[in-house]
């Protein structure tokens, strides 16, 4: 299991060693300091969210490990900070049996610089809230997995852009969103300099990884990958060397 | 998104069409009505329960489709109804910043032919209802996932019995459990008749994979692998043929 969070915390000093990748076109923040280092990572929760679509993510963000100072110490701890947000605080019944009760509103949800969207009821308030985040400089990623690509589709997010969605959706994606240039069958797609779409459910797990690794490389993706016995799709571009589990 | 749970329900007349197959040296029960059909898979939930070990095989189990008969239409939906079992209703801090309610208690959780035992921080009342489960002849499977084997080898449960569990802790696990035959390295091992054990994480979904096709098949395996759009460990038996979302 990952170190404890608080491992991380505000004793964090190496920040300015922590390099933040460069991708596309937009050149992405470079944290400056220790709570800038801090890398926020919302995830949206409304009434039947799928479970694998934000768990995945969530997973990897969560066990994504980069050296970091602890007072005199260097220890292994994530630099990233995962956290709920959904309409209320209320238990929201998500998918797979799973009830879960989210940390923050719409309304009062810390800035976060990552923002993953899966498959889920959604709102016209969640809509609002995603189309505010896809738009602001200050969002470095907002991801969508499954059929949250309709999600950010809706909030008006993707028109004249590239994007993919689970594969049993494609032809109501196509039909529903005539201005989105959908890519069938990639594992995802970057749609501009900071949204991302995936395709179904494991491949949120892909695209999280791969967010990992324009922060911090692929070394640390890859060691992603390893603790979670996990083989990156082939078009991930970090499919090479990662044991599975078939024998370590 | 597979079809909602109600349309399996109490119409289901297909029960007997169900084959249940018989795997090692027990012959596992086969379903005779349509309650019976009805496979409850409980999903053990207690503090910093890891995400993803939970998680993954919960999203196997919701979308494995099987034709049933609703009326007088057959329609493809899961014949498994998942639900967390925790110490009580109170919400529950696992891991990855999830907060998730239980819908049961150790003491009044439906009876369940499938147990999934995740990593996470357990309790004595936990491991006693483990221990219980697992030496009753009317579960089929008691599935752990990551350190969960640490709970049923504490639990009393794997002692002469091969098992396996997260890379990071075969050392811990060797030296805490010398009865035990640890295999390093495999993505999952069945213990004995009903008890299975998964490596790290991930290897979960596997080993869910691995019980959907003793109950269903291999093709129904492979199908709810394509819908989730993942590609099965070599060693899991299902690697050949299933499709990752690299082009569909």
């Amino acid at each position: 299991m990952p170190l404890p969070r608080e491992l991380f915390a505000a004793t964090l000093l190496l920040a300015s060693a922590f390099p933040v990748l460069c991708h596309g076109a937009t050149q992405w923040r470079t944290p400056k300091t220790a709570t800038e280092a801090q890398i926020n990572v919302a995830i949206v929760i409304t009434e039947h969210a799928n479970v694998i679509d934000f768990s995945g993510p969530a997973e990897v963000f969560q066990d994504a490990s980069v050296a970091i100072r602890d007072g005199d110490k260097e220890v292994m701890a994530s630099p990233f900070r995962v956290y709920t947000v959904g309409e209320s605080r209320k238990p929201v019944k998500v998918g797979s049996g799973l009830t879960v009760v989210p940390e923050y509103t719409f309304d009062d949800a810390p800035p976060a610089q990552i923002v993953v969207v899966g498959a889920q009821m959604g709102s016209p308030r969640m809509l609002e809230w995603v189309g505010k985040v896809g738009r602001d400089a200050k969002t470095d990623v907002l991801m969508s997995v499954c059929t949250g690509a309709f999600k950010l589709a809706a909030a008006g997010l993707l028109d004249g852009k590239h994007a993919t969605t689970h594969h049993d959706f494609f032809d109501k994606f196509a039909k529903e969103h005539p201005k989105v240039t959908l890519d069938r069958g990639a594992r995802f797609v970057q749609s501009d300099g900071r949204i991302f779409t995936a395709g179904g459910l494991t491949s949120g797990v892909d695209l999280a990884l791969h967010i990992v690794s324009l922060y911090y490389g692929k070394d640390v993706a890859l060691q992603t990958a390893k603790y979670m016995e996990y083989t990156p799709a082939a078009s991930s571009g970090l499919a090479k060397g990662v044991a599975r589990g078939d024998g370590h």
